[in-house]
């Protein structure tokens, strides 16, 4: 039977495949999905079907609840953080999860990536922010549910269009993006950032973060208004 | 000549050869067995022989006291532990014995591996232990039969089920699980947990450790009764 | 149409291909630029394109003010550095700018690199410098062209054909050479040597540099005028 | 013409293509020799040829005093350190100096690499010893020959056929072996013990090193008179 989600799982597929040949995640650690938000649905990959194995037809699809729209697999145990994220940051078309090794040493070290300089400032003009640890109290609510509001917390005061990139304490990293392919390319950024700051610090502990003037610099003309990096 | 063995030589020759593809030992460092309970024997890799000309047929199936049962290359010198291992540990079908880099360094330094983060927490719920520091007076007596007792010894109080691996003290790691092929994904994850670990303390020398709720909320997410990752 | 500065745009276009192939930079991070200094023009990597999409077609021409002589689409954003430093330092052919790991980490800590071994002293003869930090006001006039300034004020008593290299403070390296290739041959170098110092004073944070009389000894048997390393 | 070194260049060529395969050097770093003892003669890679374009023909022969017996290429300019190590340790028959990484960062940092394991023990039953730094004096004499000096000095109460591997300080590694491919061998596992040396001291600056009854077991066991590693 035609699947009238082929286009988001295929997407989704693709996305995903990115994963190991980055380098991002061994085993069937890590996901991503994709989002259709027209129809409030997404499509994730299925839990732990590791990368070699894993088809398109694989991808499930769920609405923002979580609950099943098409699919015969179980979702990624961390279905939920995806949907309360998609929920509660408009624009966003994918998103993506990994225990990439740097980024996740610094998430379990838990000090926000400090900004050093231009390859960061390139991305995004603030530290790589990290959530708080999670209470004893909300794992046992509803973790992966829980797992958004953390991150949707640390973002009250932030754009998640200008900062697509969070550390959460103790556990790992998620990115986002306008689709999943850039959704990956921001855990890909992200995963070079965390490994360039942990020599940096290593080199000198009290490194000072880049000034404010050149963050802007290097931010606005890649992002802002008047940007002249690429083609477009 | 038909062996009677050759799907368990099969078995332990193709988890063999992930050691070098995953990237967990150079040259002929490591070796992996796996293990018949019914027969009470295990194929195992010949000793100092390179994985680039090793076939199924060279694998060397002994019995729990280390005696040749088939095979005419000399087995691996860690045969003794690999025996001592199985005889103590029920339910294990597979031991990966490598010095893969982060492991080893951190059986050098010799302290457990703090559980930092939740893709420790993923796959054990305590620090990955560290045996003791072997005397003189068991050195001389039966040396890999004595690195068996020594891990044995630090599993006394612990179920070599939910913690499958162990670092020995100025040596390197040992791994295990219910077939060879689990027992090779625990060292892969040992390996990524060690530098993961690594890097976390590069940043932070006072990282302290995941709490027991997040610990015990990942770890049975994946192996408790209710577990809900993956699709079984 | 048959392009006049055909071979120019070959060449501009093999040394970026070596970028990705030489691991010194991710996505579309980093450029290369080929000089032709009798016609005053190089050629240069369009901004923000991957190097897998990437063909020598695509490769522009423009002249030391930045203006485009040839090409369809926007040269590099750092095009203006290109030609401040094709300007200033004469005999350079090839100018590469990267963002790789280990580098990039000692521009964000910013002290030189020290001259800590042989491997450094084959290449160059003193530490590798690093800029001043670019000022607010630097920054608000025209910030690539004012990063070429920095750099060419760094070496107001350098020699840019012995030391081929430089950390900008905060950002990443620039290196250059005679012809494209060999401003690629730099950038690896100087990835390597920043990654063995790195380590070196790691291992021992008062690593003292290698004396004088070796650093002249082991630049000059390969630079000096009676050089006896290589064929010529 | 056909040669009488045919096989001696042939075992050269093939020991120095494994320098790049094995990640020990990039470009034209480092140079491999394979010594025939009854002629008093080794083949030699030439100076600053890259991996790449090189063939067994390219290989120089020389004799111990480095002058060339036959080869139109100028030899490696370490070459009379090799000469000065063949004429010195009995019964080598290849030699192998690199530039790689870990060993290098050692080098540079010149304490010996203490002995932290049995990695490590399983090679030799010592630290990997350093050079003293070479006097001004010596500099100025023959470089090369003089290398080999501080080489030999630093093995006065050494035996060279039991610790296969020095760093030169400052400088980089000398690792040699029965055969060229052995000393390629030995330059493989000295790179490995530096990095994982490294790391067990970023984890630990005072780790202690392994016990000398530990030592002994883990040396005797693959090269003691009783020897029971491997199948020979």
């Amino acid at each position: 039977m035609k699947s009238s989600y082929g286009d988001l799982k295929e997407q989704a597929w693709q996305a995903n495949l990115e994963i190991p040949r980055r380098g991002l995640a061994i085993d069937t650690f890590g996901n991503v999905s994709a989002f259709d938000s027209e129809r409030a649905v997404f499509a994730i990959k299925p839990s732990g079907v590791d990368y070699e194995s894993l088809k398109a037809a694989d991808m499930v699809v769920v609405d923002l609840d979580a609950n099943v729209v098409e699919g015969t697999l179980r979702p990624s145990s961390d279905t939920k953080t995806h949907g309360a994220l998609y929920r509660a940051f408009p624009g966003i078309g994918g998103i993506v999860h990994t225990h990439s090794t740097y980024a996740t040493a610094w998430a379990q070290a838990c000090p926000p990536i400090p900004l050093y300089g231009t390859t960061h400032a390139d991305h995004l003009s603030e530290d790589v922010p990290c959530t708080a640890l999670m209470t004893a109290d909300a794992v046992s609510r509803d973790y992966e549910a829980e797992t958004g509001a953390q991150i949707i917390d640390c973002f009250r005061a932030r754009d998640p269009r200008k900062t697509p990139m969070v550390l959460v304490a103790g556990h790992a990293p998620f990115t986002w993006g306008k689709t999943a392919d850039q959704a990956v390319y921001h855990a890909v950024v992200l995963e070079e950032l965390a490994k360039i700051a942990s020599i940096t610090r290593g080199l000198d502990p009290q490194a000072r973060p880049l000034p404010d003037y050149l963050v802007q610099k290097h931010f606005e003309r890649k992002h802002g208004k008047n940007a002249y990096y690429g083609q477009s």
